[in-house]
């Protein structure tokens, strides 16, 4: 067990998973969960940076982004769900690694100031905002993890994250962790419905894995390309190929399309529902393990994996004590 | 014991006690053990903001403060001490309650912005470091204190604790804190024997309270009152009139020297004398204790009181993971 390489990866709890999770990441959990050991973090703390003040609906999106995983494919006997909330050492590592990092280190974070631009949040964000930059260190050096599947936006923390890996060893000499691998998933970015912006909850421009038929084929009927008509050439890169590339899963049939779609005479629409065909294939086992997994059955193993993730963390924790002198006990 | 007024109080551990500290803090502590609840934090893990790459010698002053504090009579049976590296619900209640401080309002923070220019901090701090001041409101709010002795630049501390405590309340409608109180020493701010700056180690104007006798009558004998003559009047509220009124145990002895003293012929040795003896007959009886506490001793009675301080500040983490429904254990 303990010798296969560990991931750590995750997400912060806002809503329902949906396509972009999974292309930008969640697949790569389920493909990877075999020959790894991996502990996928719920991010419930750092979701009170911008929902401070819906500490219940906070709550309820941790158990259901679980529920989504566990829908989507990852087994809770190979990967290890970590509710933020239940693992102290996080908390502890938080505090003693930003003794390492520079605050105009963390302050320059481009993904910290892109969510400030992108959620408007002006000067009007509470201490934890940029904390939990520092947090998302200390929740992959937590676990000791090897490899980092995250979105490409995610790619300025992990940066982050292995400068504080190295300089801890630079301090204390002491080898607690490995300087952590990103990886990024096979789309880096998925464009939501609107064909503009990323797809995210707030855009409301999201295809959910928790979508019914209907809603996934009237959602796919939206997708705005731009194009004004079947006959003139379309743009075999637009954002409608771009889903059909994410989606179906013949490479040979979506350059075939993608040839016709160039030349002109083919129209959005018998495409739009080949691929919302496809993701709804994708989704479909997964709304029948979804309905497997009730809340009760969710804290349960959220309780168990707890205890697997405090062990993994605390003995971390340990060891930084260890290396910092913080040796009272 | 649980219905006494409860207090936190303590310091950074980073070096010797010095009478500075005794005046502003330590005889408030000594005098409030009997009928107060008393938590004596050292502040193990806000050492590093400063002083990350000499992690032994924090160890080392962690110990010899709570040493100093034993000899100056704080009674381990009545006042418990915390280590801060040993409270792993303060770690996360800092996590928590960042959630609910404006970052603009750490920055803005009175002390956190005099520290950076006194120790000439520049851009050149970690992100530990306003953390500290966070840490600070964590501190206090998880032994839920009603009253905390503080040296008077500590003020904007509380006053941002105050803030945090009543905003927990409104967001989630529960009273887990009271709204602790300051409560300021008999001496504001004790002038070094450089008579300028306050007393400080780093500034090496320091009168120990571990300082033998010798040590303290040359330390008095150097004290700076830029006098220049016995025979021009003195100034009765100099620096080592300061020193007076905080040591010279009777009152009316104080205004005698000082009527003398403002007429003029009176030098200042014999007034420096009479001070060093009286310092020196309060930290007497500490030598004779100190010689008590070894090493082995403090480090057993630290292991004992982490239990007691745990207790109060995990029940505390209970209460407010239970307000923000952070509850899944």
């Amino acid at each position: 067990m303990t010798t296969r390489p560990r991931i750590l990866t995750g997400d912060t709890p806002t809503g329902r998973l949906h396509l972009g999770h999974y292309v930008g990441s969640l697949e790569n959990r389920i493909r990877l969960q075999r020959d790894h050991d991996c502990y996928i973090l719920i991010a419930n703390v750092h979701a009170f940076t911008t929902r401070a003040q819906q500490p219940e609906d906070v709550r309820r999106d941790t158990i259901e982004i679980v529920r989504d995983q566990l829908a989507a494919g990852v087994d809770p006997s190979l990967a290890t769900f970590v509710v933020q909330s239940e693992i102290p050492a996080i908390a502890e590592l938080t505090f003693l690694l930003a003794m390492l990092i520079p605050f105009s280190r963390v302050m320059r974070n481009p993904t910290l100031k892109a969510e400030i631009t992108s959620k408007q949040l002006g000067d009007h964000y509470s201490f934890g905002f940029p904390l939990y930059a520092v947090g998302q260190c200390a929740d992959i050096l937590a676990f000791r993890a090897d490899l980092v599947p995250v979105g490409e936006d995610q790619a300025a923390h992990v940066e982050m994250t292995r400068e504080v890996a190295r300089r801890f060893a630079q301090v204390y000499g002491a080898e607690v962790f490995p300087v952590p691998e990103p990886l990024f998933g096979r789309v880096a970015r998925l464009p939501g419905i609107d064909g503009v912006e990323k797809m995210s909850k707030s855009r409301g421009n999201a295809i959910y894995l928790s979508d019914s038929t209907d809603e996934i084929r009237r959602k796919m009927a939206r997708l705005y390309t731009g194009r004004q008509s079947a006959d003139e050439p379309g743009d075999p890169d637009n954002v409608l190929f771009q889903y059909a590339r994410a989606f179906l899963p013949d490479p040979a049939r979506v350059e075939e399309l993608a040839a016709g779609y160039a030349r002109g005479g083919m129209g959005d629409a018998p495409i739009k529902r080949e691929v919302a065909d496809a993701i709804d294939a994708l989704v479909a086992p997964m709304r029948e393990r979804r309905a497997r997994f009730t809340d009760d059955a969710v804290l349960d193993l959220l309780r168990e994996h707890a205890r697997r993730a405090n062990a993994v963390a605390g003995e971390t924790l340990a060891r930084v004590k260890d290396a910092m002198h913080l040796t009272f006990a």
